[in-house]
């Protein structure tokens, strides 16, 4: 995301009373207000399209109908909002729904934990149970991986500003090449060599974590065969597998797993973002039933039972009922590698790069800077994209899945109008 | 919380489904549906009184009318749900009421920064900004204190259970013994050896962060008289005072923080729980100007802009513009602490002693496993408590600040005769 | 040891080739020749009382006639030299001479290592152990303790300027007050409460470590009755102890071992310095049999098998054949003790404290800067002696055990001079 | 070294009374009395080949006549022989000839730091001054590195069995493939990439450290092609090249360090080893002037004055005065190569591979156990030669220097009749 500093009147609470921190509210400087479907709207009545969706936690969309009923009559039913891991109605719901409409179509036997509300916190469960059962403290993460900003994620985080941020040195984790890392290459055969040979320096690890498509990272999609090759590595060395689906799950890229299309079969997967369905806090861990070693309350936290966010994800399951929803994705975002291509032919001084799979789809842009301003104008004109990668060398495609051809249309048609203004400039 | 296994057919789907990392559900096995001000209701209709107020995440009580109504007014008029840090009008709304009812009254000069909904993003971000502003990566926290289960706030957790969950030793952190933790030893006269002596092997702190009230340690209330002596220590040496207000701040103990008694100024405080007024889940971070050196973005977090959760903070506020509320919680603190003495002196077989301050209050009992009993009892019997402390040895006291005296009076009746009957046994 | 940079024409070639990293050679800027007994001559021909012993390496004085001729027959008859651990004839000896003459008449029973030539790497061997035996990582040290300086040592050492030269944070080890630490505390009421309690946030150590006599630290010795007690503790705990006798070790006290007067039985001892008897690199660890679980050279070092030194050290271990030896300490140290008391008296301006036990003594000067200036007076005046403490505050006494009557009072006339002369200036 | 325990009368002290960590003497299970030259003679006057060389720490040979009659004098005139770092005339004398000989003659600048008597204290003190003078904390090292046994070089370490040996997690290493580390990959392509990626997950090192000959890790030899490109590599980043030359210094591979023939210039160099002449306890680190940024002793230690060592050193410098040593260093070690060559052809069995350079060669054989095997038969015969690499499968030929052409065919014609042999069982 840019960080340029654009300052108006409307944004003089957000200077004066927050910290510094804050990073969206300076690139997208304006007070929103109200959403639907793939459209948000500012406190001026300024009308957007959404290609961002809350940075995959919006994939049904803002304020889906059914849902907002849900909640409503919940609450005016005094249901029981917060509720820790106490047993609710909405949380005895929603298991169930995961149960049948998820894990058990697609023969995957996981037990489901609450971590905490967040994606960080279900990584950081799934790297202490994976310690705690294999009694190894190293876990192998990939270049550019992004996985939270608690110590523990941020342990197995690529990014080196966001490193920086720890203020400690960060320990137990030994970052790999991802993918297709370094031209003429083979990653794996590295990863190989330093399991196999005693005198590598790396410990065999408790186990290995990844993104099958790095969001953060630049959108940068992992092929199939790497995925499984990665899979028979990590049966060979009993290393166990962990797929951090926070942002390429709930169907980002076509299938509910991200990683269905490789026949994979991870022993933990992160899940949360999109899993609440209308954007509220929730996350859950998948754990295969041989691994869930948990003492009880071994890890807890407040926010564990989040009843309006189980409502919201119960009903979003119904998305994945049949297959139409996981057609359509498909179809949009088939579209969207369409205008991706046109774009790099179109304006060869990007020097562009198509990126990523399903609705995770990037452009990188060769040329320093010019991703951010791309994006700067482009919200100037009404389209929500940011940019992503270690440099903000990429601008971004994350629109709500429920996109329809119009908004994907009009999305693009903004993004071709703002990068020809760009490059005249 | 006991942790005992009692089951049920209605606990099925949770037995079946959910990792085995569940705690609540063991203790209290049954589904709830309702809840409204400190009562809870199950599927069976069955009444509790809550004296357990969400772990202090309820303090306003359960599902307040007008917090209700603002929830479906926003959710009605398509308000934006889920923003991270954007711009919008609920996060607009309640940066200004803090600042107006909270530190403007009380002279406090702080940044707000909103770390993640939950309270170990809260202090995880206080750990790190402290780090970086000082160049320093040792922190002093005290024995049994709780600060969360992420590996950057587990490193300055006292419980050795939730210590050893990590996985991996944990660093950067030294603990030195909480006030009055070892009788007739001023736990003051070390730490302030260990800090002036150049050979103590204790390197000079980024800094120290306390509980005033230690909650998950066994309600331990640190003396006023202590909290200014730690504060003038940091000031000696140049340490950040970080006050962790994620349970025992917004009004637990009679006053907005916790420790305003004291008369300390802290650098940086957390809260969370109760911030978000209805039980949703939010956390910020309070950080003096002086220290707000982030860079933007360098800690972030996707469910940074949970605006139900902002509504339900800024209506919470309005109980703090006057000093009514205060006034009540005292009155009720007062009555507690009666109740608890009557107790420790009714049933000597418990060796009870009297803990905490305000409604965050306790009764350890020194023998063992029989706290546990006492709210297993009390459960049958309509009333939600848990016990904390390293060994689970205190009964703890937590009703919602809104509790009138009948629901006071109904609880410790309760309490009573589960005592009398555990005794009996 | 003052570093005050004192520079003449003999010190050029020091000055200029070596590292800035130099520190004796500073406060005594001279080139030795020759030194015999408790006298060393400079190539000026001047002559030094010697009260610093090579830091406590030359126990048994400088160029002993019976080791040196034993050393020239051993090279003379090509004696091989250097064989890692390799069986050789001196090391057979010397293994046998220590079994008899020290541990069989003691009681004890220790499998001996050699862990490479100095007293940081018996430490680092001591560490390993313990974590491995144990599986536990954590290592209890004490305020003010000197254990070494490469990076496992260093943990368990206080003084912070040595541990910020480590580069990197030090971890694994927590520090606990010595012996008297603080006025009007009982520093093992703090360390037994931290071990007893689950939320201390100190995990069950592998080891205790520790200095009977603290040297570096400034000459504090331990009670008697608190190291019975640190014994208790470890074994009520199961917790391994570790003396590290390298400097307080080989009679230094009075006794071969300084624990003996203790009446303790350390599962595991570092020895060094003076071991080998005439100030050659020397090294051993000493591990109850049922913790030397090492694999064959999973702890190793090229210089494990210096046979000069096995030499001089079997040859040391004569002096200890009956209790004339230690006698003679005794008398030597009462002798020291009654002019550091007359010392005191005799100068109130050095506002002096009584240190140490056996020829391990030492005046505490509480006054900034003058024990330096001491020490660097006497050696003009043909006395060496060094300061230590975390502040270079104690003026310490480490006469060559052999020292006689004369040499000692030699010593202390030139350093009731050097004191006068300082205090008149 | 193979481990298989041997055992019989001669070595029975060794099997009471010493650890179970020791490990040569089990390989070669007898008692050494004598040594001269390349031979050295067991307590039954069995000659033996040396073809170890103390494992790199007698260069020089065995008990040089000259080396002996200068110790032999310099211990009848009461020279001093335990010295700290206070001046002395052997010290003097090293640092001067050290100069003149070795570092004027080839251009280079550096202080010399005697940082204890061992290897791993050198490279302990190589990672301090790295660390300190970047400001971080991160050390690249190679696979199958070896750079000690305390736990600073332990972090650089790549052996698994020596590394779990440490009992805690070793931290603030990288480990990157060293020159030719997997078939068909460029292992620099990934340092490069590592490094120049803000989000690869590794930090800007202080240093690289490396061996240009891993000797532990299996005689592996960097082309001087790959020795300049990590040097051009530090440069464009601003990180310090530390070269380990502890084995592979001193002449071992021709030159008197082992980087000549790359020509680089690295900015620390670590010497131990050979370093004292005559198998003495030794060590020094180099360090550009502009690095030795030490506070005087913030790296100490009490061996830092071997005087005996000193004056073995100096006269080993001799040997550098000109040429002709180096010219007979190459000479011998085409022979080897040819011997190597010639035994790969001749025994296809062993799947032999020829590896190393100068006098540090070796054959990696590639059927498990065997090169242990071979090993003990030469000891039988009268040759002592030892296994490295991760799974000690290299047999490893490290003569002294001064070794001569009868020695080197004697030793090839023990070596060839065994394996001859082992291949025959």
């Amino acid at each position: 995301m840019s960080t340029a500093i654009i300052s108006n009147d409307k944004m003089e609470t957000f200077e004066k009373y927050e910290s510094v921190v804050r990073s969206y509210s300076r690139g997208w400087p304006t007070v929103f207000e109200k959403a639907k479907g793939y459209k948000i709207w500012d406190v001026d009545g300024k009308e957007f399209i959404d290609f961002f969706a809350g940075a995959g936690a919006l994939n049904y969309g803002h304020n889906d109908d059914v849902m907002q009923e849900k909640l409503i009559e919940y609450i005016r039913n005094d249901g029981i909002l917060h509720s820790l891991d106490m047993g609710t109605t909405p949380r005895k719901m929603f298991l169930e729904a995961f149960q049948e409409t998820i894990l058990t179509p697609r023969n995957l036997r996981y037990q489901i934990m609450f971590p905490g509300p967040t994606g960080t916190n279900s990584v950081e469960s799934a790297l202490k149970i994976a310690r705690k059962v294999t009694g190894r403290d190293t876990v192998i993460s990939f270049t550019n991986a992004f996985h939270g900003m608690t110590i523990g994620s941020l342990s197995v985080t690529g990014n080196s500003f966001k490193r920086h941020g720890a203020g400690v040195p960060l320990h137990h984790s030994v970052f790999m090449p991802f993918d297709e890392y370094a031209e003429d290459q083979d990653s794996l055969v590295y990863l190989e060599r330093f399991l196999e040979d005693n005198g590598s320096g790396v410990a065999l690890p408790a186990a290995i974590i990844l993104e099958t498509v790095q969001g953060e990272g630049g959108i940068n999609a992992a092929r199939m065969e790497w995925l499984r090759k990665i899979e028979t590595l990590c049966k060979r060395w009993d290393i166990l597998l962990i797929v951090d689906d926070v942002q390429a799950g709930c169907g980002r890229t076509g299938t509910f797993f991200s990683f269905e299309p490789a026949g994979i079969n991870p022993d933990i997967v992160c899940l949360s973002k999109s899993i609440g369905g209308i954007g509220l806090p929730m996350a859950i861990t998948l754990i295969k039933p041989e691994y869930d070693k948990w003492g009880p309350g071994e890890h807890n936290g407040t926010f564990r039972g989040n009843n309006l966010a189980f409502i919201g994800a119960t009903e979003a399951l119904r998305y994945w009922e049949t297959d139409d929803f996981s057609n359509e994705i498909k179809a949009s975002a088939a579209f969207i590698r369409r205008q991706v291509d046109s774009i790099i032919d179109r304006f060869p001084e990007l020097k562009g790069e198509a990126r990523g799979r399903g609705l995770m789809q990037g452009i990188a842009v060769n040329v320093e800077g010019l991703a951010n301003e791309i994006c700067a104008e482009s919200f100037n004109r009404g389209l929500i994209i940011e940019t992503s990668g270690p440099n903000d060398e990429v601008v971004k495609f994350l629109p709500p899945l429920i996109i329809d051809q119009v908004g994907l249309e009009k999305g693009f048609e903004i993004l071709n109008q703002s990068i020809k203004h760009v490059l005249s400039n």
